[in-house]
């Protein structure tokens, strides 16, 4: 079975990811004999990573044909799949979002909040970023009606949603948090790969609701570890915690354990409400030494960490004496995306974590919501198991309260005006006053970057 | 058409409801002939309203058996109509929540939040009368299974809500907030009993969407009044408000209708974010010099008014030598419940403001939310419009953020636990630190009277 196809990859002048989408799709053999057109605004970014996958190809005898263009509507006329990884505007913009919201008062920006403080899931202030998916999505309906269009760019849980309620385009959004199942059963003792798991709930936000090894539950083992190993691992953690995302065990992730009656999972872990979050000196003591990926410490970790890996890439890119592959394992990464891709287009059924909108996948969430759940995907689409459940507390002190930012963002976006934006403030335990939210608003819509989003939230 | 019926009304000893229902069943021929079951916990309180009832009908040649029992169960046996209007444990005991909660920083109380500000709607501290609402409900389902719950006591929207997910009892939540509309046709000049209105939403969040008179829209003089005359009517106002309820045509209403788009009726205008209410001081600007019913000021005059009225209505009551008909109008009050149980008993069609499970007719909600909507009543039922439309920026960022509150408060009473305690206060712009949150919690749970509370929350 050989689908011969067209993808296109938005947003591919990001050589951190679209290295690893290149990667995937050569040790893919299914695959060969596809088209991939790259898409970016910046153009040498983009011609770096075309001759990167040409070379990589070609090292590997790979039969795939790449291309780059500026013009988006080129490259996703007649695809089969779009993939979407773009992100507007670059980390600077936000940064600067952000410190503009500090100096009023909101320790990490206006547009974190409970179950969202992913400093780069950009919702109440992704104006630009809902603006360029939804145009994506738009075009994919327009010139490549039968496309699948896979969204990897966050904010998954509010593109995915937008996407699915704006336009007929078949969407799923993609994120590979859920691997964080991974961590816990290590913590347990099993191999990764052996175990079983299940984790449902909003992308960012899910709950395992299923962890086995050979049938047998390992909910026991996560409080016997809780009882006898954590401290000891707390202990040795918060002495020699290097990498700010290792805390998927971390206090942070037990004690929503123990509030909420499920483990959470991957990114999850990065959420909670406020009393996480406060400040750095909570944060450290929830998240280790750096305060976890989301303080101000941990994010520039994060940033740099990024910038490095980001040009290390574009160098051996560049530098056509260096072997590619010698970089690059032997076998295609853990992300799911060019398995989906090859599910959807050779009809081989398999199970993944998807973003899909619920239409009766977990109870008590309504059907027009992207849930993140295992579905199996196939030529025939996407089938999703019905019924799941959740406790209600998630359902209601969490979950609900995070959709509930997701549509004030949606509506922001959708609509316009100025009320929403300050009732997002109302909600929230940094505010002080009024006049406070008032202000931090007007300073971020005077910011010359936010002249066409100021017009938008004109009041 | 002559309908002999079976009512109980429970928590009939408070004569300030209670004498109003029976005032408008003496004024209603076509129920003459049934018995109607007063019952209360309080025994004195009872047999006043006993005697008062006899008194009156007989005064009034209007044929009703009436008669008073502790036995709820024996009331609710093969009723037809049950109404309930019993609230749990008394002003006093709220007020003592409300004074701890301000000891720990939270104005107003902790039960207070975004378009939930009136004091005496109580929803997360509403233990014991969430309990005694679901109690009086499942009777109904065991003992008058066919029977009509009428929903009087608050709170309205999370009452109907729970009963109608947690029974299989029919059940309408009442108000008479809608009502409202007539001050506004009033402030424009015309007749209120001649315009037609639609005022849609949830109970006590509901929103202006129709109001004409002979079919002409009254909006754009709302506009022109708005424009021409709220200044010198607001200077007027703040000279002379008497009544902390006067607020229909306040600068918070007006303020409302800017920033969503649909003018606000009755109670809601008591609501929106904390913009409004953050102190006396805000909410004098708000609310005029009262600072409105929900202010510390506006509810002394409330609770003082309704002590007074109580007692003067006792008063009638214990002197036979007084004519009580002498007392209240030669017509039905305005209250729809009367002519509620009229429609259905003779199925007699007709157009009620009533609070019943969505299902269908307002766009953007889930169909078990109880929504407050003009509904035919009749012998067949509640048939709802279906497909009503509300604006975006209503629809999320108003009734979506109340929905919310209402799914924790349910989510609280029936699953315990303290960790949605804590959640709903870190929602809330008042909160500064976790451990206000935890000890404001400490403190309401430590009262002697929340010893059951405290058991049902205990973390």
């Amino acid at each position: 079975m050989v689908a011969k196809l067209k993808i296109a990859v938005i947003g591919a002048g990001s050589i951190a990811w679209s290295s690893k989408i290149i990667h995937d799709l050569l040790h893919t053999p299914t695959l060969f004999g596809s088209e991939v057109a790259l898409v970016d605004i910046d153009a040498r970014r983009l011609k770096l990573v075309e001759g990167f996958a040409r070379r990589y190809a070609s090292e590997l005898g790979a039969d795939y044909k790449f291309y780059s263009t500026a013009d988006r509507r080129e490259a996703v006329r007649d695809a089969d799949f779009v993939v979407n990884t773009a992100m507007y505007g670059g980390h600077g913009y936000y940064e600067k979002m952000r410190e503009v919201s500090e100096r009023h008062g909101y320790y990490r920006g206006v547009n974190s909040t409970e179950w969202n403080m992913v400093s780069d899931y950009h919702t109440i202030w992704g104006y630009y970023q809902f603006k360029l998916a939804l145009e994506v999505a738009l075009d994919v309906e327009q010139y490549a009606p039968n496309a699948w269009l896979l969204q990897v760019a966050n904010p998954v849980f509010e593109l995915t949603t937008l996407i699915s309620r704006e336009t007929r385009v078949n969407v799923i959004g993609l994120c590979h948090g859920h691997l964080g199942y991974k961590e816990i059963a290590r913590a347990l003792g099993y191999d990764p790969e052996k175990v079983e798991f299940e984790a449902i709930g909003f992308n960012h936000v899910i709950w395992l609701t299923k962890l086995t090894y050979a049938g047998r539950n390992l909910y026991p083992l996560i409080d016997e570890w809780i009882e006898r190993k954590a401290q000891e691992y707390w202990a040795r953690w918060r002495l020699t915690q290097r990498d700010p995302f290792d805390i998927q065990m971390s206090p942070a992730a037990v004690d929503m354990y123990r509030r909420y009656g499920l483990f959470p999972v991957g990114d999850t872990v990065r959420g909670g409400t406020w009393m996480y979050h406060r400040d750095l000196k909570t944060k450290q003591q929830w998240f280790g030494p750096t305060g976890g990926p989301d303080s101000e410490v941990g994010w520039m970790v994060y940033l740099a960490r990024h910038e490095w890996y980001s040009s290390l890439l574009e160098k051996i890119a560049s530098d056509p004496g260096v072997p590619i592959s010698s970089f690059f394992p032997q076998t295609r990464t853990d992300e799911s995306l060019v398995p989906i891709i090859n599910s959807i287009a050779n009809d081989q059924p398999a199970t993944y974590q998807v973003n899909v909108p619920n239409t009766g996948a977990i109870d008590g969430l309504p059907g027009d919501v992207a849930v993140e759940i295992p579905a199996e995907v196939s030529g025939k689409g996407v089938k999703r198991p019905q019924g799941l459940k959740l406790p209600g507390k998630i359902l209601k002190a969490v979950l609900w309260p995070r959709m509930l930012r997701m549509e004030m963002a949606l509506t922001a976006f959708l609509e316009g005006g100025r009320q929403i934006l300050i009732d997002w403030l109302m909600l929230d335990p940094r505010t002080k006053s009024e006049k406070q939210a008032e202000e931090v608003w007007d300073a971020i819509l005077s910011m010359p970057e936010n002249e066409e989003m100021a017009r938008h939230y004109r009041g």
